[in-house]
């Protein structure tokens, strides 16, 4: 099985180092990823200026290319140039910092495998809680090879995409797996505004907490109570019910 | 009725400034864009770097912000810190070039609506089929308005958001309203290998012209055929239908 990885952390990142280790056993792994760290960049692509390809080495040993921009783009150049054709399976993690709720749609990681869905390849992307923990980092490779041992079993169909969320706890205390629904409620945000050295104002984003509460049923409720969620995800974002309600709408006169 | 407006084409675009002076007629109209080009950036966000906000005048008349940021930035800055209070309507657009099928998904302008209904904010993303001509967008402008004026009489519910595409041809010739889905096929793409002066290789994303067949009853075909597209889109992307394929899976043993 022909395998494609990679990530919205950059290519260095320990998430998609630990995840190439464990899906070399399923087959033939290729990585491509941003050669730096892209995360919040959502489904960006890159058409205004064009894109480099590197041969990235970490200890003299050959890790995979390197691409001066998005995950998408990593998508789009991994299948169409690099692989030459299309894989089997693409994989896109192990993210740093779970992608629940909205987090879904900033989320280059996410966007990574809808451009694989686009491109008709079974998708699945993992997010761990964050931790920079080698160990838990570790844990999080070893699930996620279980997982993609179970949904290849199932021949995930051409086109759909897992979204994967694992809680950080160790492997004996996580109760289970939940099928979850992605949250959709707003994040608790704010601006922190600051002044410069020289008197020139500026804005964080800052408090991206989520909700206290969660929603049962939900990516974020799943993944508090000790779960790990997995989501399907489609990218036709039609309101289907919405769409027949304004149908009746009186738009022509 | 208090406005946001905004674009991923940046705070001087043609078809932001045309729509806002049609804006104007249904209220208080505030301009918050990307001080800069920003077409293709999808939902990215901004929190590794802080946001600069400028007041922006064109032959010494006020515009409205400029933001270093994304399209999405925008709106959370102009409704969080700018306007200090949620606008009763966000209008993203108009947006030079249709956002139609997977365009949806890559496209600032509809993040913008997207991010205004994550908030809350009735939302419409409008965009005109390529074109720089003045007249063509003070087409499409007068189009925009006909269509705020039948959106706003309906009262849009909180979160809903509307992508409406509008063909390049005159008023007269246009065949009506459709509501359509978004297309969801892939594009024809490729990249275009060159090497530069040095030596060195480098992918431009090329090709990515539409299917030439359209699917009947979606936004690419309605534009195909000379009709105003009108889409409602959601943000949750939970596939329910495979939802409840995958709950039947074993995950657990």
């Amino acid at each position: 099985m022909k395998i494609l990885l990679t990530n919205d952390d950059g290519i260095y990142s320990p998430g998609i180092l630990a995840l190439k280790q464990v899906m070399k056993s399923f087959g033939s792994v290729t990585v491509v990823a941003p050669d730096v760290q892209k995360s919040g960049v959502g489904h960006a692509i890159t058409f205004s200026h064009p894109l480099r390809v590197r041969e990235v080495y970490l200890d003299s040993e050959f890790i995979g290319y390197g691409i001066d921009g998005s995950p998408a783009d990593c998508v789009k150049l991994g299948v169409r140039e690099i692989m030459k054709e299309k894989p089997e399976l693409l994989i896109a993690g192990i993210n740093i910092g779970a992608n629940v709720g909205i987090n879904v749609l900033y989320s280059g990681t996410v966007a990574a495998a809808i451009e694989g869905a686009i491109l008709g390849i079974p998708s699945v992307a993992f997010s761990l809680e964050v931790s920079e923990s080698p160990s838990d980092i570790q844990g999080a490779a070893a699930i996620a090879k279980d997982m993609v041992g179970r949904i290849v079993k199932k021949k995930l169909p051409k086109g759909t995409l897992l979204n994967i969320n694992i809680p950080l706890i160790s492997k004996d205390k996580i109760k289970g797996v939940k099928i979850a629904k992605q949250y959709s409620g707003d994040f608790d945000e704010c601006f922190d505004k600051r002044t410069d050295p020289r008197g020139g104002v500026y804005y964080w984003l800052a408090g991206t907490g989520w909700p206290e509460e969660g929603v049962v049923g939900t990516d974020m409720h799943a993944l508090k109570e000790g779960y790990i969620s997995i989501t399907p995800l489609r990218y036709d974002l039609t309101d289907k019910d919405y769409l027949r309600e304004i149908e009746t709408w009186e738009w022509d006169k």
